[in-house]
């Protein structure tokens, strides 16, 4: 217990920051000490700053942690993972990291920043290498590391494996869980029996983030990947878990077979190395026609996989198919985690 | 009243036969006199048989009328509606055409036939000349005309008005209300806080009847419009309502202005005629950033017309917007009714 | 047109308030001519003060109204309906009182007044009674008369026609809609897929008001019936109608056809007098073993009726029963419509 | 593993079935052998007879198990649980015990029975002593003890621990979970956004199962509990997790701290002789003001445990409060799997 690392939340009385807290309960290598919010909660018990919006009840871990204010200071871990709201995030975590933090962060201010590294570590660990650009440039001691946006994530998951066949253009349509847009989020009376058919920000997130993870490492720099990528984002009423329809055309058609091979058999460094938060297979294959769903399937795997199905010939581009994740594990908290754990594992938490 | 058109049901006691039963409630040219079901409910008066799924209670008009088994007879009228399954319609519905009858169908199972009107009245009024080809061909007195899949309606109804641009590919994803299903249709266990990426046969429909219904009429035959359609389907948690984001490329692409223009402006022979069904604008198009929904905008027009809004550019065709049309009205009871009333002031109802 | 009576809507951008500028619509006796809001919206037009979040887009009739603050002025109408938030009800209705209003509410704020009418006008038109103590007590020339809670009007007409057999004790469990909190109200993270067995306040106002309703006008006075009231409310993931099960114990048992045919047969002032809101029956009784539901019941006889079912023996009082009422209108704007009709009807906004 | 003692399911297709595969898995005392379904399923392997409804997908320990008729055979496992729905449960689970079986059952068939046990083993463990009496009666080597309906558990659950303050009255409104339907079970079209106020026979079940499970074995026999219940069972949109209001008048009237101390004080012999499946404490008492919910808290504890939240004193009777507890775990396979731990660490097993 003693050699755990000492990580601390900021903005962690928010249903992001809520998911931190509870993925991060028993973490073999992290071990949350600090809990950093606005000025209201600094002073209170956890229990008392954050009513409690997930499953059960705050869990003890976390319950009698007092929380602080989200400001630099020697008694905030080096480690923080950052669960800010977006009007709030850009400063705060800009603070933290020139104060010598690594900022792991989940907030989209500075995903597309050209010295942030957009990191999922099955896909891009060489990105990475962008920090020591980024504390040159900013003359920081520590650093920021981001995770994409939650249905940016599913898309990449699946676009990964197939990065091989040269993808070309991308249609997606995503139908997107409330638990997407935070507490109180989505009012009852907008979504209960309908669908929102717009998401502020949503759709031009995942076209260019897409572009960026997918995109190589080369001369200090990221390329973007060339494809071209067009999202249309709804909201449906459901709880945890974004359902994404995809159709993609390839440079060079493969087989169905060898999409499915290509999709079962991907590997990242997380599952080479065994990191604690990652799924043995990052992405799942389902044969049953009418999968995933996000209410059936969303919880498996600890919420840390990708499941695809019903892969079949697109009329227009090659081939469409079906991708699900969990919005606020993958998507969000659990993304963030599995950052640190590759980064610690690599080396980057000790520089 | 005596002067009104006698009209019945096929199938009468389903979900769409009881949607039939309810739009023709006071229809100013109809009257239902005559309803159709299967064996075990003919015989019975309206409200035994049919176990009213709808909002309120088994309308007054036809609580009272007795239930016939579904075979031609004197008794039943020249013109019939058909709600049929599809597992029953082939042969029932072909027997009422051989025996005289016109039959208005909403069955999926005659749609694709060569000599078979696939109407949108606002669209491809000529294609109502396939039925002295279809009589001639087949030796029937009476004819079969019939509407689309209650999701091809809504993507053609948004491409009809765009047709004059070119309309080379199409990427459709559908989210559908459960009242698509029919009774009991879906399982909540199934549908309850979740997506259904899937819907048995829906997709081909989609593509291919989207085809039909854009296509030429020439030479005695329907000449499909060349346009590569590629759709995908889900099932929501919403009650009435198939919600569509469509991507489109265009030949001749043209402005946002000249698309809202089009949409705008666009008016077919029921506009023109003043048909009873018709909505005045058939399709409308919201300003509003996240809008149409179902909840909220799925029956203005009597759920007569289609909704369009969020165009935008799309990185990878033209355009792309979201649609909306009511699929039990529009896409069902209500869109059969419309056929028979311009089959009615067209003429074609005496043949 | 210009014979009708001018009125206004204090809190008009609220989800009540929409409610009453759409059930006000196409009013034959009152004219919509004033909105009144918060300052934020004053000076705007309705359209752009108010976000509308009912079916469809703005009404016609109330689109290009100015919005004004809610203060009183020459320009404000006599009769001015409220839809106020609680937190700013009781200072701006009592001002309009006194500047020479009739204030019609449906505000909570007042309604336990000893002075202001709480008004069911099918159950107590003789409370209309209380306005010259009120008027008199307070020095206003203007006055406030209230309509019950969302809940409590739904137990309150289906209790009122068997006060003849003495109720002794009453017990009921609600199943309320999400429409009753308002907007934003209640979260989606809250109620989806869930229930919520708690609302504010509520289960005290079910227990007092009805008691207050009930009541007989003696000595200037009401004096509370003296029957005891339990409640247990809970939010339910249903969009509007608020669903009781209620059992009573009499002091002089009745038969099951003795309870129905006092439901069905119940007549009050507003149906003798033909109010263009009266429902015809206030309350109807059905016979299916499964009804009255909310989502199929609740937009019969517009809204305006209370719905009864499942009449059966009660093992612990003397019967238990099924009833449903629309929130938002019968529970809301268009019981504060019908009061004002009524008042009308029997002189009260000449005083 | 070779220790362990062999278990079938009677019914292993439907719902509750899966539910008890999924809930032996890794059982430590009970190794799932045996399957039994109907002859449509005999012979097939359980990955194809069984269409898996329950989240992700047919769990490994029983994907190739083959799956058997309902009849008893020397190849069936001395222990059956009974999954098998009404229809056909009386005359299959008298077959099984005549044949020597032990026969654990959820099906309601003999619940009622004089001779057989309606056990909930944390309140009346001495029922099991009307097994002898049974199987003399019956002639039987085998024996069937049963379980609860799935909101009755809930509701006893609340009550035992406060029969020592005599309960005289109890008045209960259930809001219960779609799966408790079974499936194809309730249709979405009649749920969705819906409150379906009635559940053919479950108020008759919860007055009188109530009654046995809180009475006394005397004289070989079950006095029932002489309290009056009234149940009124409603249907919501709800996944899992049955959620009641409760009002109940005792003899004695107790504090609220007494009441509050019972229910968490409250141990059973499940507790006691750590069963496997036994919560550590059977009744959880929440103090927030708003919980207990089902879908934040029915998967808590394992599904096993009962939460109760909101006591306060009722009007009419002595105090209301809300309980929960989850129907397809301890309100039907944890239930009976609970009973079978006890059975077994009793000795019933090897009679």
């Amino acid at each position: 217990m003693s050699e755990k690392i000492r990580v601390g939340v900021l903005g962690a009385t928010g249903m992001v920051g809520q998911k931190f807290v509870s993925f991060l309960r028993d973490h073999p290598w992290f071990d949350l000490t600090w809990l950093g919010a606005s000025d209201r909660s600094a002073g209170k018990p956890y229990r008392e700053a954050a009513s409690w919006r997930l499953g059960g009840v705050t869990p003890p871990h976390a319950r009698d942690l007092m929380v602080h204010e989200c400001k630099p200071s020697d008694d905030a871990p080096r480690l923080v993972f950052s669960a800010m709201d977006a009007s709030v995030a850009t400063e705060i975590e800009r603070a933290f990291a020139q104060a010598g933090h690594i900022v792991v962060s989940n907030s989209r201010n500075h995903r597309m920043d050209d010295d942030v590294p957009l990191l999922v570590p099955e896909i891009n660990a060489d990105h990475l290498r962008l920090i020591p650009e980024q504390q040159k440039k900013r003359g920081w001691k520590g650093q920021i590391v981001t995770n994409p946006n939650c249905s940016t994530i599913v898309l990449v998951m699946a676009l990964a494996p197939l990065k091989q066949f040269g993808i070309r253009r991308v249609m997606v349509t995503t139908m997107q869980a409330i638990s997407g847009a935070g507490y109180p989020g989505v009012a009852s009376m907008d979504i209960n029996a309908n669908v929102i058919p717009f998401i502020g920000g949503e759709e031009d997130k995942m076209e260019r983030e897409t572009q960026k993870i997918l995109g190589d490492f080369l001369n200090h720099r990221v390329e973007p990947l060339a494809a071209r990528v067009s999202a249309q984002c709804n909201r449906v009423p459901v709880v945890d878990g974004h359902t994404l329809c995809v159709s993609v055309e390839f440079e060079n058609k493969p087989s169905e077979s060898e999409i499915i091979g290509a999709l079962r058999g991907w590997q990242g460094l997380p599952q080479r190395k065994g990191l604690p938060s990652a799924p043995p297979c990052p992405v799942i294959y389902m044969e049953e026609p009418d999968r995933p769903q996000p209410r059936r399937d969303v919880e498996r795997e600890n919420g840390m996989a990708v499941f695809i199905g019903r892969l079949r010939p697109c009329p227009v581009f090659d081939y469409k198919f079906v991708a699900l994740g969990h919005n606020t594990v993958r998507g969000a908290a659990g993304a963030a985690v599995l950052n640190a754990e590759l980064m610690h594992s690599e080396g980057w938490l000790a520089r």
